[in-house]
């Protein structure tokens, strides 16, 4: 009996660890959803995913994580943020767009941040997006080395860019200086198994013609992701078409910088032509429906992106304009949004919602070989959703309600990596109590350096 | 000594209850917040709201609430929503109107609203409704007796109505039956400490003219509030214009049923003249953003409505089309769509949409002599918000916190009519387990109801 036992051990492929008896929510090519369903993992890969009965038949797990009763999804992509501004969430809302930012937004900035209020404020936003199912998110800052340490302390995914902008920024005074820093900070961070440098010129009104052909030099120089803000506003239209003659993805194209890997955040004033063009080039759509309400910048065309195809993510924006960094919340609203809109409850069904953030966030950003699915040889990331609340009852359909009432606070477990970055609500990377605590510290010194 | 301490303590008023230490929210005439406040409860009711050292040199509690890190806000009241209806969430979305009614809702309904089944659908409602800071919904469903049980046996104060409409109901198959049932259901509630009964015609296109007239005289005679379904659609507007010439509202008006007390839902497609009408007549509107963007339905003149001083208040509406009932949520959407919807971000600000919560749905209900806000001699229904998460961190203001960054997952602890009916998340009154259990029993019911 003995020899037959280890003989049936030894069959059994070891993996780190195996997720068990959870609903699996795969957004695989057929998007199987399996019942009481397993996933395999080992160095920090997807080894296998199936009924538990498969995956118990053919894997051994060094470690388990129980996700009975819950449903296990992809991790979910935030594909357009900027983390640290979560110091500044409340600061002032229901303003004017430029009263805001001259007011409050700018100065803020100009007094406080430096390399330690960025990596204070990353770090809570790591806490608030772990606890909420992000497991990839796509920055835009200054000071990104602090947020790239931040990011890989956290144990989460970063496309992290650091932002080439026509004027002194907190961290480079001059756009030299900021490709410099971008040079050395792409030089240092590729390769990371949680970092992915990108470069990150700020748009077509606030970067220049050079800095954006210098940006795409860079970019391809060390293969990695463009970030950029794209028709966010009808004043940016209005303004590039006035220097450029053009609209700002036609202004991109032009420079040579639309691929594959650039992600353009916002598009709300995409034109039926600038659609075809970002189609055409594979270049992704970061769709921010809260920020873009709470700004009242408009509404961008979601029926018409899922109708043709274009790689579309989610993302929450800043914390300043949204006021958090709750993905679930952000798939509701993309949903609501979508059917206000068209005036069509058909559009932007509860699937293809939960596509945008997971699946689409990783074609947004041309990662979908490595991340945004359950699927074998991906990257192990992964959340265990709880169906506690009593707003989780009765269940009829899991998609659903992953999209119209789940929320992040019903997040159990996360994995990044391989690695169980939170289990039962206890984030296992940061230490809560200090992050807070540093963050309520620098609120009273945003307070003084605004005369509050 | 001894004499000198008693005589200090015989100086204090007995209370039942006092909340302290928290961030008090009163909403009162001058809007006053409150650091390190509390509240003194006694016989149901707000004995007196200050400062923690100025209530602790009047009163004295029986039994003492420690809302420390809070913040302690005035119940919550969702003025519109069918709260049964949880047990039909996500039974299916994304549909045209028509479709999703036809093919799922009506058929769902006709073959399993019980007695039983709207006892157990309203215990799961006021589970989720309690743990989300709701401490008065405003209702309108069949069976509307055992609602009214189930709000009394959850703790929860209920403005409730018993449907009348022009086909045959779940639990009255003719309009006379119908109003003979609202006369001994108004008979019987009518005093009681929690529950309010209310007369509820559907609608001008789906009560008659002679219907409309009867629910107004049982309603007066019973001094009770009318709750009506306004405007929710073009295609109601279209149908009422065409059958009586006029909008909803002013149908409502000729046929003598406006007035204060009345509070119709949605209020989509109201006109500059129905507007002026509702706010001569002091009769509420109930705006219910979320579902009337799911089911693509239109937005509310909320802009307008808030400029022109309309009773308004906020709701959920079904858990059918929303999916849930977190009046949180539901403030956060208010403000992003009147934003969006008139391109102004200054429009719906979060003290204006904090109203539309509380004081306003009172106000919409003629109820603000009792309810809406922390003051002396009204009923002592409030919520204390606990600031733990992440996302709640770092605070520069409780009111932009509220409908910006938390959620009803921050709900700690619930107090209507002076009783605590949830402790630190956990609901004293209803027995969370077997209220699930039978609920997911009854998910299969409807399963197999629709052939599924």
């Amino acid at each position: 009996m003995l020899a037959v036992l280890l003989f049936v051990a030894a069959a059994l492929q070891p993996v780190d660890l195996v997720v068990r008896d959870g609903t699996v929510v795969t957004m695989d090519g057929q998007r199987r959803v399996i019942a009481h369903g397993a996933v395999a993992i080992g160095s920090g890969r997807i080894a296998a995913v199936g009924t538990e009965a498969e995956v118990d038949a053919g894997f051994r797990g060094a470690q388990t994580l129980d996700a009975r009763g819950g449903i296990v999804i992809p991790g979910l992509v935030n594909a357009h943020t900027h983390a640290a501004m979560v110091l500044f969430r409340g600061i002032a809302d229901d303003l004017k767009l430029m009263q805001w930012l001259q007011d409050y937004i700018f100065p803020a900035e100009k007094n406080n941040v430096t390399a330690e209020f960025v990596r204070a404020g990353t770090r809570l936003a790591a806490l608030e997006m772990i606890r909420s199912g992000t497991t990839t998110f796509v920055d835009m800052y200054y000071f990104e080395d602090q947020v790239a340490e931040a990011c890989k302390e956290a144990g989460l995914r970063g496309v992290l860019g650091s932002t080439l902008i026509e004027f002194p920024a907190p961290d480079n005074k001059t756009i030299a200086d900021a490709l410099a820093y971008a040079e050395r900070f792409l030089t240092r961070w590729t390769g990371d198994p949680l970092v992915v440098p990108a470069v990150a010129p700020h748009s077509t009104y606030l970067a220049s013609p050079e800095t954006l052909k210098a940006a795409r030099a860079l970019a391809d120089r060390h293969h990695a992701p463009i970030l950029v803000h794209v028709s966010e506003s009808a004043d940016e239209q209005a303004q590039v078409r006035q220097r450029y003659g053009r609209t700002p993805t036609e202004q991109l194209q032009r420079l040579g910088i639309l691929r594959r890997g650039l992600l353009g955040a916002h598009g709300i004033w995409l034109t039926a032509s600038d659609r075809a063009i970002l189609k055409e080039a594979g270049a992704g759509i970061a769709h921010c429906p809260q920020s873009n309400m709470k700004l009242a910048s408009g509404a961008a065309p979601v029926r018409e992106m899922l109708a043709e195809g274009i790689r579309l993510g989610l993302g929450t924006d800043g914390a300043a304009s949204n006021n958090d960094l709750d993905m679930f919340e952000e798939m509701l609203t993309a949903a609501l949004l979508a059917k206000h809109g068209s005036g069509d409850p058909t559009v932007a069904p509860a699937a293809a919602v939960l596509e945008m953030a997971t699946l689409g966030g990783a074609r947004a950003l041309g990662m979908e070989d490595r991340i945004g699915s359950l699927e074998p040889g991906k990257r192990a990331d992964l959340v265990v959703v709880g169906l506690d609340e009593p707003r989780l009852h009765p269940l009829y359909d899991p998609v659903s309600h992953l999209v119209y009432a789940a929320k992040g606070a019903d997040v159990r477990d996360v994995v990044v990596e391989g690695r169980v970055i939170m289990r039962d609500r206890r984030v296992i990377t940061l230490d809560e109590k200090a992050v807070l605590a540093e963050a309520d510290r620098l609120r009273d010194q945003v307070r003084r350096s605004l005369g509050h």
